[in-house]
């Protein structure tokens, strides 16, 4: 038995989390903390969301261009026909709501959609062709949304609503949750949402969808993974916690000794702050727009809120700039489109999973498993087992 | 907008799939490939499963130290109860057997240690203490024998067998899967199995859980995601592989051509050959062992091919030293203890489980996410979206 610890001789040392370290190349987008700037391909994420339809980036990002409109016609019809559930998953649905009233359905898309993956029989990545790869990825991002709807009624003990295959991707999302067909302004401003939250750079889900596939498993193993990684208060963090710190303010004039207080006793503001930012947040800047664009008091505070905590660390924490980020205008734009805040994080995986996916197409190209190393640094392995 | 490309001051490059990245620290174990040897905390993992229970091991990696005997009887008892299931995650299993026809168990236990974990309302790790999280790890891994052995049965048309306390883990194991108290040296053997497959360095479904963790997700996100690494047939593989070589080959007189053939066609033999370790296997000396205590024309006839494999490939391909790794003849001992060959990979991560979760727990202690980047290499974002 060897008396001394010794060291792999490629051990390779980095930042602590990985920071900064290059796990691997990517065509499918970038963003720029020091500009404030994010994409998708060759697109401003932001302009887009502007723009494009959620179908159009979808097809973007799976097939690396935008779709002219036959392919765009083809796709959605393609897409809409994938919302229908296969009625066996259906009917799993009630049991996994109910198992789920501790948690959330976040925590049931992470069950359901391992169930979806094993009926599908998604097989292991490496086993498939290109083409047969995207097709589990449709089928997967296309069931999502009706996957979520259908646990959050249950939830509260509403039977689910059947997808409409007449209706664009956003505006069936918010029918499929409500039972009725949504205000066009509040669909689009949805779909701008949607389409924002598609991708972000190399974050701790996609890693972790990246690591997953890497082994070659199949689609649905790899997505339930980055499920739940977005579900951690480190990642996903939660859109309405910057909702609940409004609420906590309620009315203006306690804005100031609020925030004060808090800034003073170092604790964080929620919805403000960005780990890659060093600006403006880009998405914060769109959804500022979009809820400035419906009105109403809520926003008014937000607006506030988010001068007065600018002014107040300027004065309080000087040369520490802190902007809002795309928590704190997101969690105003659901707020004000009738999304409930339970929904508000599963409403971002509802979008994130096609950057999933296409991060996982992309990772399927590579045929290299992603297996770093740790340092052991315990007591040294010499002692014979002692007998029990 | 930007007009170049720029890159983040801190890029780090380093090996493809982050070969010798060092991660982290760790006193739970390592593996040291030139030696053939890899050890538990302090100890030898081979003389663990020659000298300790299944419990005990467990409880020296989730607290450090092989217990007493009080400590013994108390770990036992505490996880012996946590073997049996919520009643309403019980229900659930017959509609994730039947939607799981066209995958397998592993699949099953994904979508049932989901459900089970939101049933249970495992929190994110950050908000739980030590003691807390360690009970939700408890539970899981008590629960994945339970789960695994009533999805195989419901698979087969069979009724799920429920566990008896009275049992040890390894003798319980087999009894819910067969509904028959095993005879004590396979229960015995199997149990050295599972000793043995405990931990085995920082594989990547280990870094899976540990990135979900360092999120803050809960304890089912972070095992969900491990599972799905270890089904990629990059990871997991399939111990049933290495059986199905020796059932093609069938007889000892086909055993050249057979392997001649294939080896000087390029193809991998199925069963030999460890990313890590340059010497024997040190799992798959003490399963050859076990196997041979069993006796047997299986056994006979894997230890021919493993003597005729070593000696063709010494004259076909001279310098290239390949062994037997742990598929070989865990697939071997699996099989003369009766377990179906579907059940191989699942048995691994019934015991694997534990070393995820004494990874998971560890991590936890660490309260930086691990988010690593990306290189964009696709066209630079200069250009307007055009417009629809």
């Amino acid at each position: 038995m060897p008396s001394t610890i010794t060291q792999p001789d490629d051990a390779v040392d980095v930042p602590h989390g990985l920071k900064g370290v290059i796990v691997t190349e990517t065509s499918l987008g970038d963003v720029r903390g020091r500009e404030g700037f994010y994409h998708y391909r060759q697109y401003s994420a932001v302009e887009l969301a502007s723009s494009r339809t959620f179908e159009d980036v979808w097809h973007l990002m799976f097939d690396g261009v935008l779709p002219d409109a036959a392919r765009r016609a083809a796709f959605t019809e393609r897409t809409a026909a994938l919302r229908r559930l296969p009625p066996d998953v259906a009917e799993a649905l009630p049991a996994i709501a109910r198992a789920g009233r501790a948690s959330g359905p976040l925590e049931g898309l992470r069950t359901a959609l391992s169930l979806l993956g094993a009926r599908a029989g998604f097989r292991p990545l490496y086993d498939l062709d290109a083409e047969q790869r995207r097709t589990d990825a449709l089928s997967a991002c296309a069931a999502v949304p009706t996957l979520l709807c259908a646990l959050h009624r249950l939830g509260r003990g509403l039977e689910p609503v059947a997808p409409r295959d007449d209706l664009p991707h956003a505006a069936n999302y918010l029918y499929m949750l409500t039972g009725e067909e949504p205000d066009p302004a509040r669909a689009r401003a949805v779909e701008r949402y949607l389409v924002s939250t598609v991708d972000h750079g190399f974050n701790a889900s996609t890693f972790t969808a990246r690591v997953i596939a890497s082994t070659g498993a199949d689609l649905a193993a790899c997505l339930v993974g980055a499920i739940g990684a977005l579900s951690g208060p480190l990642h996903g963090g939660a859109p309405s916690r910057a909702l609940d710190t409004l609420d906590a303010i309620g009315t203006p004039e306690r804005i100031d000794p609020w925030i004060r207080e808090r800034v003073l006793a170092g604790e964080r503001i929620m919805g403000f702050g960005h780990p890659v930012y060093r600006t403006e947040d880009p998405r914060s800047r769109m959804l500022r727009e979009i809820a400035r664009g419906f009105g109403g008091p809520l926003v008014d505070l937000a607006a506030q809120v988010e001068e007065r905590v600018e002014k107040i660390l300027a004065e309080l924490k000087p040369g520490r700039e802190l902007h809002t980020n795309v928590e704190f205008y997101a969690g105003v734009v659901m707020e004000q489109c009738g999304l409930p805040r339970e929904m508000f994080t599963p409403t971002f995986a509802a979008a994130r999973v096609v950057g999933w996916s296409a991060n996982i197409l992309e990772q399927a190209a590579d045929s290299k498993i992603i297996r770093p190393s740790a340092r052991y640094v315990g007591p040294p392995p010499a002692q014979p087992v002692p007998t029990p």
